[in-house]
C-alpha cells in the first residue's frame, strides 16, 4: 500500500482547525495537485513493476483453465504484488480527484472538469473489477469453510485466497460444499482473468494516455473557475454532507437497528433474478459517504475523530456491497445447468449466509451512524 | 384452550406473597390435585369430541396420500378442533404433574412417583408429535413465502396452514420454492399422519388406561412421603432455580448477545448430518426453565411479573427448538434422492434461514435473561 493521503494531511492545517476560512484558491488546488502527484507516482510504480519481470500478463494462468488453486493474476510473485499495489494507488487517487471535482464543481473550470470526470470514473471502474472478483471468490470460499465448521482455517492474506481445491484436500467440506467451491472458483477466476485483460488493455489505450496527460497538467496547474477567487469550501462540503444525510434519512434505519429483522433475505427466493432492489439505496449512501469523506480530506486533512467514525460507517457499507455481490454470485452459480442437487443446496446456504451478512452490515452501519449523528449534532 | 392453571392461581395465595412458609402438606397436594383434575377433564373432553362425529381417525386423509393442501389430522372440522384442544390440555397437565413430581421428589411417595413419571413423559411425548410436525410444516411454508417476497400473505390460524399448493397457485414462488414446499408438505404430512395414528393408538392402549387410573387416584389423594409433613417447598424450588442458573451459565451468552455472530450456521454445511450439537445445551435450558416455572406455579400461582419474564425467555427457547428442528427438516428433505437442483437450492436457503432464526432466538433469550437476572438479583 502506498501511504496515500498522509502527506496531504501534513501539508494541511491542524486537523482540529475546522479551516472554515481557508480560501479555495489555496486548499483546493493543493489537494488536487497532491492527488495528481500520487496518481503519477502510482503510474510510474506500475510501469516499473511491469518491466521488472512481474508483468501479470506473463505470469497469470491462461484464461479459461479456471484451475482450483489458481492465484489472482498479478499476485503470483513480488513484481505482481507491486503491480496490484500500484493499481490500488491509481484507483485511490483517481477516485479522490473525481470526487473532489464533483463536490467542488462550481470552483473549477466547468468544461475541463466535465470532460475529465467521466474519464476518471471509467478508469477506476475498469481497474476495480479484477480485485473485486478476487475478493468475492475469497469471501465465498471463506464462508464455505466457515459453514463447514472449518473455522480454524487461518485467514489467508489477500491475493492468496484458500482455494476450494485446497479446502477439499483437508477433508473438511461436504461433497456439495466442495463442488460449490470449485464451481465458484471456475466462474469467478474466469471473470477475474477477463477483468485483468481488460485492465491491461485499458492501461495501454490512447484513452488512458489522454487521462494521464490531463492528470499531469493537474499536478502543476489546477484550472479554477473565476468564482474560486476568495470563495469558501465549507458551503460546498456542507452541501455534500446534506446530500448524504438526506439519503441516509431515506434508509430503513429503524428496521436495520433491530437485530435479526430478516429483511435482507426477503426476496431470497423471489423469481426475479435481478440484484436485490432493496440494496440500491444503501449502495447510493456508500457513494455519497465517500464523496463527503473526500470533501473532509480537502478541508481538514485526515484522521480526525469524526473521520474515524465515517471510515467505520463506510467500511460497513463496503461490507454491505461485497456481501450483496457475493450473494448474487452464489445465486447465479446455482443457475448453472446440470449441477448436482448437493451443489445447489450448498449454494443456497451460501446465498442466505451472504444475505445475512448484508443484514449484519446494515445493522453495523446503523450503529455507526447513530454515534455519528450524536457527535456532529 | 382450556383455562388450565387459572383456577389454581385463584385457590392459591396472593401472587405477591412469596408463600415461603406454606407447608408442603397443603400447597403441593392442592396443585397436584388441580392438575390431575384438569387432566381428567381434558380426557373427558377428548372422548366427547371423538364421539361427536369429529373423530380424527375418520376425518383425516389416508396415510401416504401426502396431499398438498391436506389439513392437520383432527383439525378438519369443529369436532377436530375440540380434539386438538383436548390433546393440548392433556399434554399440559401431564407435563405439569410430571415436572412437579420431579422437582418436589423428596416430599412424595418415592415408589409411586418413580413409577408414574416415565409414564407421563411417554404420554406427553407421544401426544406432542402430531402437533410438532404440523407446526414445523407451517413454519417452513411461511418461511418459503417470506423468502419469496410473499410477505403480504395473511398468517393463517394454527391448523389451517397455508399449504405449498395454495402458495404456488398465487404464482409468487419460484419453481424451486414451490417444489421445496411440496416436498416438505409430502414428508411432514406423512410424518404427521403417522404421529396421529400413534397418538390414537396410545390413547386406546392399556398403558394409557393405567396412567389415567393413576391420575384419577392423584385427583383425590396425593401420596406424600413421611418427610412432607411440615416441610417447606421453597428449598426445592430454589434448587430447581439453581439447576437452571447453572445450565444458563454454561451457555455462550456473551456470543449470543452480539447480534449477527454467525454462530448458528457454523456446521451448516458440515458433513455430519446429525442435529447441531451446539443446540443441545439450549434445549436442556428450555426443559430446566419449564421445571422452574412449574415450581413457581406451585408456590405462587401464576402471572406474577417475574413469571411473565420467564414466559418470554421460555418462548425464545421454544422458538429456538422449533427453528432448530425446522432447519433439520429442510436439510433432511434436501437429501431426498433425485430432487431438482432448484429444489435443493431453495431448501439450502430455507435451512440457512431457519438456522438464523435459531441465532435470533438465542439473542432474544439472552436479552430476556439479562433482565431476569437483574430483577431477581
Amino acid at each position: 500500500m502506498t501511504p496515500g493521503g498522509a502527506g496531504v494531511a501534513q501539508r494541511h492545517l491542524d486537523p482540529m482547525d475546522p479551516a472554515t476560512g481557508s480560501p479555495a484558491a489555496d486548499v483546493l488546488p493543493d489537494y488536487l495537485r497532491a492527488q495528481a502527484t500520487e496518481f503519477l507516482r502510482a503510474l510510474r510504480a506500475h510501469r516499473e513493476a511491469g518491466s521488472n519481470g512481474g508483468a501479470p500478463a506473463r505470469s497469470r494462468p491462461a484464461a479459461g483453465t479456471g484451475a482450483a488453486g489458481g492465484r489472482a493474476p498479478g499476485t503470483g510473485d513480488h513484481g505482481g504484488e507491486d503491480t496490484a499495489d500500484a493499481v490500488l494507488a491509481l484507483r485511490r487517487s483517481a477516485r479522490r480527484i473525481s470526487g473532489t471535482l464533483h463536490t467542488f464543481r462550481p470552483l473549477l473550470d466547468a468544461a475541463w472538469s466535465e470532460h475529465i470526470r467521466p474519464e476518471l470514473a471509467w478508469l477506476s471502474g475498469t481497474l476495480a473489477r479484477e480485485h473485486a472478483y478476487a475478493a468475492r471468490l475469497e469471501r465465498l470460499v471463506a464462508a464455505l469453510n466457515r459453514l463447514s465448521g472449518a473455522a480454524a482455517f487461518p485467514t489467508q492474506p489477500r491475493g492468496t485466497a484458500q482455494s476450494a481445491g485446497d479446502a477439499t484436500a483437508k477433508g473438511s467440506l461436504t461433497v456439495g460444499a466442495a463442488k460449490a467451491g470449485a464451481l465458484l472458483d471456475r466462474q469467478l477466476t474466469l471473470a477475474r482473468t477477463r477483468a485483468h485483460s481488460a485492465a491491461l488493455q485499458a492501461l495501454g489505450s490512447s484513452r488512458f494516455h489522454a487521462v494521464a496527460d490531463s492528470v499531469a497538467v493537474l499536478a502543476s496547474e489546477v484550472p479554477l473557475a473565476p468564482a474560486a477567487a476568495g470563495a469558501e469550501l465549507r458551503p460546498l462540503a456542507d452541501a455534500a454532507h446534506e446530500r448524504l444525510c438526506d439519503a441516509v434519512a431515506a434508509l430503513p434505519l429503524v428496521t436495520a437497528g433491530l437485530p435479526y429483522n430478516a429483511e435482507a433475505l426477503v426476496h431470497g427466493l423471489s423469481p426475479d433474478p435481478a440484484p436485490h432492489p432493496q440494496d440500491a439505496p444503501w449502495h447510493q449512501v456508500r457513494l455519497l459517504l465517500r464523496l463527503y469523506r473526500y470533501s473532509r480530506e480537502v478541508l481538514h486533512g485526515r484522521d480526525t475523530l469524526d473521520d474515524v467514525r465515517l471510515l467505520a460507517a463506510g467500511e460497513a457499507l463496503n461490507r454491505h456491497r461485497d456481501a450483496s455481490e457475493a450473494a448474487a454470485a452464489a445465486a447465479s452459480a446455482a443457475r448453472t445447468p446440470r449441477i448436482a442437487p448437493a451443489t445447489a443446496y450448498a449454494l443456497g446456504v451460501l446465498h442466505a449466509d451472504q444475505r445475512h451478512e448484508v443484514e449484519a452490515a446494515r445493522f453495523a452501519f446503523q450503529q455507526c451512524w447513530q454515534k455519528e449523528a450524536v457527535s456532529t449534532a
